[in-house]
């Protein structure tokens, strides 16, 4: 193999990497996926996440342009989120890599199994 | 939306994510998507990562079945890691997300600069 091969593809991808690493983003993003979303509602069918996190994430989402907020004129006023076209295309490329989740769970988990296994029977 | 949306695909993502947003694994599957590759010649392509954080993210990849290692009859012996037919499937899952930063990085970068630049001006 070559003694250097190129990386310059680590930058952009690491960049996407911070939001896609980042559990709570992506449950937010899957949520949005399915229409816009009010706070209240978001929090509630984010399993687990509390006030101060979910505002952080959507605050991150929006600054890197995924997720657009609206204040709604009702009383008291209300703000409802939701994916821009970029954050809908991020949704779309996110799907393949859900799939492979979701079809090679199994095998992932049978592997650390195996793998754990191992290491008792060399101990 | 309904008050309730099913969140079950939290699961088997959470899990791949904790390996896909990992920089180091990514970087290391992306070299290994090149061919097998020894330890010292890993760690000289994989820009920044020490040989400690190498072995321990090796460690991670062949735990989850992704990476394989073989024990080279050289001399000294030498240790080479390949893909597994898994960890080849993984790769090109990540590659439709992969396309995405690419193409979307220069939107995100305008994005965070235009957040920014709201946020001092609201000051």
């Amino acid at each position: 193999m070559p003694a250097k091969r190129a990386t310059s593809y680590a930058c952009p991808i690491r960049d996407v990497l911070d939001r896609v690493g980042d559990a709570w983003s992506v449950l937010v993003i899957m949520e949005l996926a399915g229409g816009p979303c009010r706070f209240n509602a978001l929090q509630r069918v984010v399993n687990g996440i509390s006030a101060r996190m979910l505002s952080v994430t959507l605050r991150h989402l929006e600054r890197d342009g995924l997720v657009s907020r609206r204040v709604l004129e009702t009383s008291p006023p209300q703000v409802e989120y939701a994916l821009t076209t970029t954050g809908a295309s991020l949704h779309r490329a996110m799907g393949e890599l859900a799939a492979w989740a979701e079809t090679n769970q199994p095998a992932i988990r049978e592997a650390r199994a195996a793998y754990d296994a191992s290491l008792e029977a060399a101990q």
